[in-house]
């Protein structure tokens, strides 16, 4: 597969960069008759923006997604579905720094040692700003999916801070700026970002995205699994370091008679007594919640100097000034909620394709 | 791609049931006149292989490889490289109990839930059974990276027991049944396992995989990265769930002031103070060691009775004697190392090719 | 995708070479619970064995096929089905002549070109021994189709000789030796490859294979065509130089008032007054049986003397004894019924996917 | 593969209906540091461009492409490349009969039967103004190829009048507007093109594409074979209905002691006495010329009313005015030259993956 798609039927390929003029995506596989619009993907999209609170990029992009083809009348038709959306703040400011140094964290120096060449624009293709196709990719995702399917993301922890389980409350994600669903976590997070900021920064996080309503059989053996599917599409969001489905690595620290879920009877046909499977068992789906979660390391843009070299070998510092998230992690969130959706369409159509 | 593939230029289609007449692959890709015979293969299925003591299972399969095509006079031809092993020990007893009846933390429910029929007999398809051909193949991709790299694995954690990595001893893994590098670890590892046999059930493990020699530029951006490719391939073992580059999820709880790896210069050019990366950023390899980590669950056969139901959906027990892996996380030390080949081979040639 | 495997979700991957121990194949994406066993495939390849007349080479090879995996209990598991031919006539002769010397015609120049190494032993992977493994995937393919799908090829032409399609009789094809469906043609032919055999020649010839009970819908625009799917099917078939659908070549040759075939209704729906598009238009198949066509070279292993060089760049002729075709054409016949019939459950697979 | 994208290493994704907003494609895996600027792009668009002649579509696009990715600094940066044209003649004309009528020749009855909604504007996805995007995407495979290899394309029938090929001059192409390259044929084609044209229908063509250059040894056996690919490449445009490689089908005519391409040895290596195989044997590059021909059926939107349906079932006449190509394939060389740069670039990086 080319290096700039994902998915085998429901299929996303992704182009732009952070600094040119635009960035869009082609998804190709789309079933027809669907109802779609922009209005549809806008709404994800406003989620990810930047600009939404003071412990995200104060960038301002308003996102607007154009769909250039594959909709007519209203629906799709079958056909590939392109999308893009203009780079609006693009500042031609002085990349010269960048241009010559490379950042600790980041990938300047392994495109460089790869390609022989980057655009060290505002990271290029390997910007975060290429999220927001996945997001708008997601949306369409979400639309083959149906109402059925629930799709939620939400942020766990934050640095040292991890939330209290019991307090789970998903109608709080919407009333913070951190999608964090347990209210008393929020108050010590503003705290910890703001510290973090102010000593010139960032902080970690760890995503959980949760779908529910998923059929059971969804996914495939031994290559084609669901569960490994999911992993190479949350390890392949920018900054993530982890993956894990259901219990992950608690499940290492269990033993035998307590990780495997047990399974009884009710009116509806059989049920779990516990989700460590995370709802994908020998790599297909169960039937119950599906659960992953990532891990974001820290923004690597930081004010903090950190000792590097430059591109003709001599050592320095480099610290990053600007407009940059305190807490990558927080704006992951979309994202993973994304690639859940679009991995799931895609398994969706390939279990239709072989069991009808 | 299919279900059963894996790799996009090293390509590897297994095939198989645990109790059929044999498992086999075919491995297509592999350049032309590297030397090749079954004894590069066999010592890594040796490592593999059951009953080599009194912690993993006492089936007994030789496991004995054969080469059927794509070796010519002692070197590969650029053809597909047929590999078969004759399953020996396919016992005929009775299956009937797990004809009936979905095993906890199996595959049974979710494959009937599938595809409406499946292959009871030791777990069929869904087989650990099926990880031999992933050894058999990772030695021929270990023959296409060459002894520059090196591929090493280990046991670092059985059930709540982790090493103490200031102890880490590559040379200690070869002298214990666990893969483990911390000499101390041994005894208490030992007995965990004992009392877990004893008391009917299993135990899980995190194991870690380590590529050292790999050159710099290996990956691709956004959706062909080395680290997504990664975890796919630890995910897609039997029994893991859940994957780590480098810090992993500790990168989680950083500041972003310590988890970029500093960059100082050398005579041999730039270097990493650190490797909370794993030796990959933007997706592409920084020529550091790669370093993967993946959480297996506790072995889902074992003796205490679990809670589950029928095909039928009547309600019952299930418990498993025989001859099963008081903790499957050991054998799947060469299996990672395997997959840990591959992914590395198939970035190699697929680097080769837009790069030259 | 490799280079080894055909189809996107019905996918077919061959392996082995003409003179080593084995070929065989495994194909993935079988629905489930479909009956299949050996006895559904023998028969196909049956039809295309060697040694069933003066025409077709008298090697003797049984090409008794058996499945090792992905039937259970008489039916498919929707696991990889692999294939297995072991290979009996692989005399042990002398091939010192044809290691060291290219034969016009055949692929010994490029295959050292490419791969610096070949298996000269009765050409290798480039045999057509390989075809027995499509004419298998063909029959399982065929069971995907279901009854309602015919597939047939004939031989239309051999050398200079073409049948009047006025004579046309599908029933005729399993009386003669050709798959000639003009029972006058029969006679001539006879006489024309005798005389091509005394010479120490051989003919060309060109195949029509046909599928009638396709639904119209299979296909896809622009990068998934079924023709252009077909044209790689049929191209890829040893020594073939040349693929048409419907009218062909012919269709250069028309107006456009007569080449699009006009439209229509009866109680069952539209129907097309014509079949110049051969059941395909856009890509996508219309519901007329869709029909393609293909030219054979002749043998290229012939006993009359050619000039040629060795490998090591010295000027020689090669003649070809022993147990050759005199016109591969006709054992073409079964494998471009088989590539037709992998092609059209590719695309059903892939249409319902996307199309439900 | 997705049904919008072509080729594995080297791979071109399009998008856009005829009267949408504009139609695009992204072009990945194009290796890095390759000069290109969209001056590199347009004259090839431009030689494909309707408006040129009185033989072709008076539309007035000027087809203008915008680089919109991939590229920094004037050269690839190996991220991919987004290439965009704006639809600028999509007038709002009443498309009320297309709506409702199914035309002869045409896709609407089929993609109307795949996906039960189709973009009838201008035929939607199906229209050839979909191979703009190859053309570009040729221009840039033509880079990576280099200068050493020269692909160049000729109308070689129009109707019933074939060239003399022994007046081949491929200077000639340029001086005409057919890309004929027998100046003696020209008269005979403007008038039987008019003719056509006065008399409200259209003609074929064949076309022919040699790439002379082509190392030996690109291509693959089997399943990857060059001429598979180009077959699937060629047959995949818009109104073909036929592939020849080489000889092609007066290959079937020949007898085996002249199809063959003898060889011989020069100062340079071996060279063939001929090139029936049209550079192409066990489906890998000989070194010879790579010659593809193809027929393309005439235009079927003519002025001459055709028998039909509606899509409500009526039975009823369809004639199409406007702006239509008398001879689709006259348009279609460009297109031609495009898909063989694509395939050999794929080839080319795909070789240099598994044989350096």
């Amino acid at each position: 597969m080319a290096s700039n798609s994902f998915g085998l039927l429901f299929r996303v390929t992704t182009w732009g960069e952070s600094h040119g003029p635009a960035i869009g995506c082609v998804v190709d596989g789309v079933p027809p008759r669907i109802p779609l619009a922009e209005s549809d993907i806008q709404p994800a999209l406003d989620r990810r923006r930047p600009g939404s609170s003071r412990f995200v990029t104060q960038r301002r992009e308003s996102d607007t997604v154009r769909i250039l083809s594959g909709v007519f009348e209203g629906r799709t038709t079958g056909s590939p579905i392109a999308l893009l959306i203009e780079n609006e703040d693009a500042r031609s400011r002085d990349y010269g720094p960048l241009k010559e140094t490379y950042r600790p964290g980041h990938a300047d120096f392994t495109y460089e040692a790869k390609y022989g060449i980057r655009d060290y624009r505002g990271g290029g293709r390997a910007s975060a700003r290429e999220t927001a196709m996945r997001v708008a990719a997601g949306a369409i995702a979400g639309k083959i999916l149906g109402d059925g399917v629930t799709i939620r993301g939400a942020v766990i922890r934050i640095g040292g801070l991890t939330i209290d389980r019991e307090r789970w409350d998903w109608e709080e994600c919407a009333r913070n700026p951190f999608f964090c669903p347990d209210a008393a976590s929020v108050p010590a997070w503003e705290a910890a970002l703001d510290d973090a900021r102010k000593a010139g920064t960032s902080l970690g996080a760890v995503i959980e995205v949760e779908a529910t309503g998923v059929p059971a059989g969804l996914g495939a053996p031994v290559y084609g699994k669901l569960d490994a599917d999911l992993a190479a599409a949350m390890m392949g969001i920018n900054a993530v370091k982890g993956v894990e489905i259901g219990a992950g690595f608690a499940a290492a620290a269990m033993s035998g008679d307590v990780s495997g879920d047990e399974i009884r009877m009710s009116d509806d046909g059989p049920y779990f007594l516990g989700n460590n499977a995370g709802g994908v068992l020998g790599g297909i789906s169960t039937g119950q919640p599906v659960v992953a979660r990532f891990a974001v390391k820290p923004t690597s843009s930081i004010r903090t100097p950190r000792r590097t070299v430059t591109a003709t070998g001599e050592e320095t510092e480099v610290s990053t000034g600007g407009r940059h998230d305190p807490c990558v992690g927080i704006r992951a969130v979309p994202v993973g909620e994304a690639m859940m959706a679009c991995v799931l369409a895609d398994h969706l159509l390939r279990h239709r394709a072989q069991c009808g």
